[in-house]
């Protein structure tokens, strides 16, 4: 990409590692990253907790930051996306801690695109391997992009399968994106590159750190509609990404197996507690109304009511013009806090609701 | 047995074949099945509709009744169960229809054993086959009658394993109980009969008729607190069989497998509908909470109100002493109509209800 200002503010603001909470906070005082940087320490005490205010105060990590740009500098298909992009993806918004910014690489139109997650083990049999790959395939000539972590196992298959279609595939990855991991994924990981999208919350050059893998399965589900589990062991990390594409709201799916296999048990489990079985890729296009899907998802724009969900409708409804306390807010709508938080995220970087002073929320126009 | 003049009344009723409904009617009215039979046919004008009380009128088909009856003196284990006999399973007068009087072949304590029904395609593979086998062994083992329609495949694997613990076996034939079909399941019939009990509603003699094999279904879960389907293709009885036992209350289990099989289809289509999903008996046991299941089904005793089911007690407790309409009973319970109707039923046997004119339910001491 061509960096201008806004593009080394917001990667600034990514290596200084700023939550996304007070980050809201600041973008709304001062109306975007450059003025969030330029703005004295003073005024930013005024409007976020005095640690968050001094760690923007500290000096960025120089090489980072610098690796960072020249990262992004380098092609033209290397990208960053930011809260403030027209096409930061709508469905992240709706997760709990949507990253302000993250790192692409590839066919970045592919975020405006339905995305579905097919997630598994890493050692997995040939037939699910085999399973996944046939799944994603299907999913992918019916319009959705697959999404997974690209993985071993499972995920490799799942990103083959939606390479191979018109739908094709996103790699989530818990490195730098411009890091392969694990090595034998290295060709996969350049198809994906050349053919797919591969996203990363993470700083170029980050190697693969223990701590981030989980991280990135939020990401694997809140970029997703909904979850195919292909085969899972009782400890499969799958069963983690399930849980937390279950609390995002998103549609959760497993594939059953041999009740001797282990890893079907995974899979048995999650049917059990809720997820939905089944048995053709028509199954969970009839569970999406892939029809609606095909559409695409709306893109954001602030002053279009249109482009609204249904619980951003929801919340909006329950504001007055006067503002309101968050549980007031729960009271009329009957939405889950997590919910609630969430979307009222959303309308603020849309800039529909503003919080004020003593926790309320007011409706803005 | 010895055939003495209940026995034999109830023999003439059953080949008489009178509807269960005005057969209570009849009941309630005259006290016995030797009273009903002695009544004019003026006097069962009065307490059900014409054609019922003429039904009665005629002659039973005696060369039928006469083999019933030489069939029920002929041994010691060839019996005959009524509605008015203390053992009649209290778990048959739930259903919506439950015969009034029946035949079985072998050990007939076991019907005051908790049944539990595990069914099947007739031509399962050998996993199938080998599975339904360990799993009616691990719950016979527990304390379950493991109840089935001694088909071959998955059935006669059932029988198999349920024969091989103490919970031993009941089969639901759709013949007459000294029939044996299908022939190939010769052997297994003699084991059932030996060690297990064979339960038919069709009189001694009757040849297996494609009509009457569906009637035997709800017996089969009808005698049982639950039903696993182990394997099923789309098109198999036993999707059938869960239905009705869906329809019944009863606890519907289902076995997944591969979804490159056709035999486990029905069972997916089962659990996505609702069924239960199980990897192990354990997690059967777990759902019947089987230590309450040990202590055996109660038996029924008139004057006790403790013998009385949940739904028994909320229906009586929805009556007050004054008449009251089917409707305003539904209102009160808000319980389903089915319901309703199979807990009045068995009130009515044990005398705790009456029916009264225009159709309104009464409580009686």
């Amino acid at each position: 990409m061509k960096i201008d200002a806004r593009a080394e503010a917001w990667a600034t603001l990514q290596v200084l590692g700023i939550a996304p909470r007070p980050l809201v906070a600041l973008l709304r005082a001062f109306g975007g990253p450059e003025a969030v940087l330029r703005a004295s320490p003073a005024q930013r005490r005024a409007v976020v907790p005095a640690a968050a205010a001094d760690a923007l105060a500290a000096e960025p990590d120089r090489d980072r930051l610098g690796a960072t740009l020249a990262w992004l500098a380098a092609d033209a298909d290397h990208d960053l996306v930011a809260w403030d992009d027209p096409d930061y993806p709508e469905a992240l918004l709706e997760i709990g801690d949507p990253p302000p910014v993250f790192y692409c690489l590839g066919r970045r139109e592919l975020l405006a695109r339905p995305g579905f997650a097919i997630v598994g083990s890493r050692n997995a049999t040939p037939q699910g391997a085999a399973d996944a790959e046939a799944f994603a395939a299907a999913l992918s000539a019916a319009g959705l992009t697959i999404v997974s972590g690209m993985a071993l196992g499972i995920d490799a298959a799942a990103h083959r399968g939606g390479l191979a279609h018109a739908g094709s595939s996103i790699a989530v990855v818990g490195t730098g994106p411009d890091r392969v991991y694990p090595a034998r994924n290295r060709d996969l990981a350049h198809e994906i590159a050349a053919r797919g999208l591969i996203v990363s919350e993470f700083a170029p050059g980050t190697p693969p750190l223990r701590a981030n893998f989980p991280r990135r399965n939020r990401l694997v589900s809140g970029l997703a509609h909904g979850v195919l589990v292909v085969e899972a062991t009782l400890s499969s990390g799958s069963l983690i990404t399930a849980r937390l594409a279950g609390e995002q709201g998103r549609e959760v799916f497993a594939l059953p197996g041999s009740i001797h296999s282990p890893f079907s048990k995974g899979c048995h489990k999650l049917i059990r507690e809720g997820a939905k079985l089944v048995d053709t890729a028509q199954d969970i296009l009839d569970e999406l109304r892939v029809p609606r899907m095909r559409a695409g998802v709306p893109r954001r724009q602030a002053a279009d009511d249109a482009v609204l969900d249904a619980h951003q409708r929801t919340v909006l409804d329950a504001l007055g013009r006067a503002p309101v306390a968050f549980d007031t807010i729960a009271e009329r709508t009957g939405l889950p806090a997590q919910t609630i938080a969430a979307t009222l995220l959303g309308l603020e970087l849309a800039g529909h609701v503003a919080g004020v002073p003593g926790g309320l929320w007011q409706r803005i126009e």
